[in-house]
């Protein structure tokens, strides 16, 4: 059994700032109806081609007046005015109105012309043909003003922007049923190593199901991306290069599994022929014998195959490239702190992503081996082990950074 | 024009007492593919119907021994074992090894009979058919056992479970394909008002486009809820009435608009014959008139008709609401200190939500009306100032809720 040594094993920092420096955004534009854009970045700037709302408009129920008429009035010396119609949202106004008229309106009504203030309903006493103004208001009272929301000709939304609620609204508000929004990045997601079986289907003897097709491919899901999840990689180099070669239609290539040092470690040979290998391990637990390259103009990823493992190390790269090429902002871990339960030792010159729960103030940690999942389904965060740190007594204080 | 009063303005930990009362968490499950449960809630407990790992496998590349055949092994006093054979991963071994013997391992691959450790291979050095052993290994090293990551028989995950990434690897390694979890609660919104018209369509004169319908399903998709839209209902009795008593085919209705006082209000009366108003007017602003109501065992919410006030509104009550049902935990809003830009003043007795945008440490309140969407969509998040507040001082510390 040959045994293949990692090159150079490099700081984390510098592994980041390779993959970063590799992850351009995605250009590609698609055109979707905006209720399902929450969360996706719009690809273009809005333009307001009409003024919101598109005309003067009662802010009130009441009646639209001329101020000027309602100067001096009092609860004691109202102001009588002739009622000249009324109009209900939705309507055309036919009327004008002249000095000592005013005209019914509803909230959202359009105002009549030479109006321009609303008296509110519980200012006044409507009788059939007039009605008694008890408060005097000032010009433009109680009118939204034609573009007082957003006006013709203003960029309202820019290209870049997030989209959520709010945002969404602006688009209504302007009409707007479909919007070009960023595609979201794909990554094909390939596991390898002959113990590797598919779920689903029953369980051959001597092998493990696929987890890290699902774990990477959850996480690539709720952080903006598209997954798509191919066949177990063979391990012969003519099937390795094919299949690798056909994954290559996304955006991102993830191979999970045989980037660690082994005779079948075929996957090297196969990225150094059609491409270039950035780096091939990282100093970090777990996650040691991380992998990271090009093809052509694609960046490719192997992640060693221990489930733990692989999925601290899809959140550690994976993510934040899939976040970038989405265009979404960093993740940011919602943190808290607690006193770690035990005495913790780690190794100098790595740092430690060490999965804790978190009990009554307390992080527990739940790290049995890479091997396993339950490592990290256990847990609600991790902590980081600095490189220079070997030793954290029980009861420190410790930074927990929660999954959810 | 006639007028309604409110009935009795109540303070809004009564209105969210009232809502939360009425809410259950949806008991209907759908059976779905793993791939796609991230964010949704788990429906059953899952028992491991087998061991994972289901054998002892080797924990590292190397020579699965029998330990005890190394004790006393060093770097300059080597053991010497006789190699047996080789186990790749996935492969079920023909062999077992006696007093002096190993097999050549793959990581992953199932351990040989009788073998109990596994010698890391950079701590030997192979020959034709034996190997130099430099390091002893004690019993179980480098091995991890059947069972050691979930044993059969184990509930490792239970009920109401919030699935993620980790979570969704517990399922995988138990070759689970697809699983149930709860179903999203429905959410039917329904837009009111005559001066509303649909988006994708010009717009017709005197009207505005339906901002309301868009907000408040983005809200809710964003929020573990499905959002059903409905058209935009009319304003006679009759057809009010078909519209909602349609739209209880949903887990919760919201109506937009159509819940301030005015002669229209006929909704009022329509919940009033087919079920019963529980509040109608909350110490809030903006969203004072909000209504919320039961009509047989559906909660049924009127929101304002403006942009501004119905989204506040949505995220204050609707929105908890929906994630109760979808089992979710509490939205939790990432807090930033700010200091506030300008003289704030605020009405004694209501609970104020102020929009801010945050820029260099400073909120500046961005709220401009309740009318307008850019209240809300220039913002990027929102102050709360309490009833007993009616002034806060430029340059006073406030606490901003973000959007994101």
């Amino acid at each position: 059994m040959k045994t293949r040594p990692f090159g150079r094993v490099i700081p984390i920092r510098d592994a980041i700032e390779i993959v970063e420096s590799k992850i351009k955004p995605i250009d590609r534009r698609e055109k979707i109806p905006i209720d399902l854009t929450v969360d996706r970045i719009l690809a273009r700037d809005i333009k307001a081609h009409f003024d919101v709302p598109p005309f003067n408009r009662s802010a009130m129920d009441g009646y639209a007046v001329i101020a000027e008429d309602t100067f001096g009035a009092g609860q004691f010396d109202p102001k009588v005015l002739r009622i000249k119609g009324s109009i209900h949202a939705g309507e055309v106004p036919g009327v004008r109105i002249d000095r000592g008229e005013c005209v019914e309106v509803a909230t959202g009504a359009r105002m009549p012309k030479n109006s321009d203030a609303v008296v509110v309903v519980e200012n006044t006493e409507g009788e059939k043909d007039t009605v008694k103004i008890f408060e005097p208001v000032h010009p433009k009272e109680n009118v939204s003003n034609a573009g007082g929301d957003i006006k013709e000709g203003e960029v309202i939304l820019k290209d870049g922007e997030l989209l959520d609620p709010g945002k969404i609204g602006v688009l209504a508000s302007l009409g707007i049923g479909e919007i070009e929004v960023y595609e979201r990045p794909k990554v094909g997601i390939l596991p390898t190593g002959d113990e590797v079986s598919a779920i689903g289907m029953p369980l051959e003897e001597g092998k493990v199901y696929d987890i890290n097709s699902h774990t990477v491919s959850a996480l690539v899901r709720s952080n903006g991306g598209r997954a798509n999840l191919y066949e177990i990689v063979g391990d012969r180099f003519e099937d390795a290069r094919r299949s690798i070669e056909k994954a290559l239609e996304n955006d991102i290539v993830l191979l999970s599994g045989g980037s660690s040092v082994g005779e079948r470690d075929i996957l090297i040979d196969v990225i150094n022929e059609i491409g270039e290998i950035l780096f091939h391990g990282v100093q970090i637990k777990p996650g040691m014998p991380t992998l990271f390259g090009m093809i052509e103009d694609k960046p490719i990823f192997g992640m060693p195959g221990y489930p733990t493992s692989c999925l601290i190390d899809a959140y550690v790269f994976l993510l934040p490239a899939v976040r970038k090429m989405a265009r979404l902002p960093e993740k940011k871990y919602s943190k808290i702190k607690a006193k770690i339960s035990k005495k913790i030792t780690s190794t100098l010159g790595r740092r430690q992503f060490l999965t804790v729960k978190v009990r009554d103030g307390e992080a527990i940690p739940v790290f049995k081996e890479s091997s396993t999942i339950t490592s990290i389904s256990n847990s609600d965060g991790f902590i980081e082990i600095d490189y220079s740190v070997n030793l954290i007594e029980k009861g420190e204080e410790v930074l927990v950074n929660l999954w959810q």
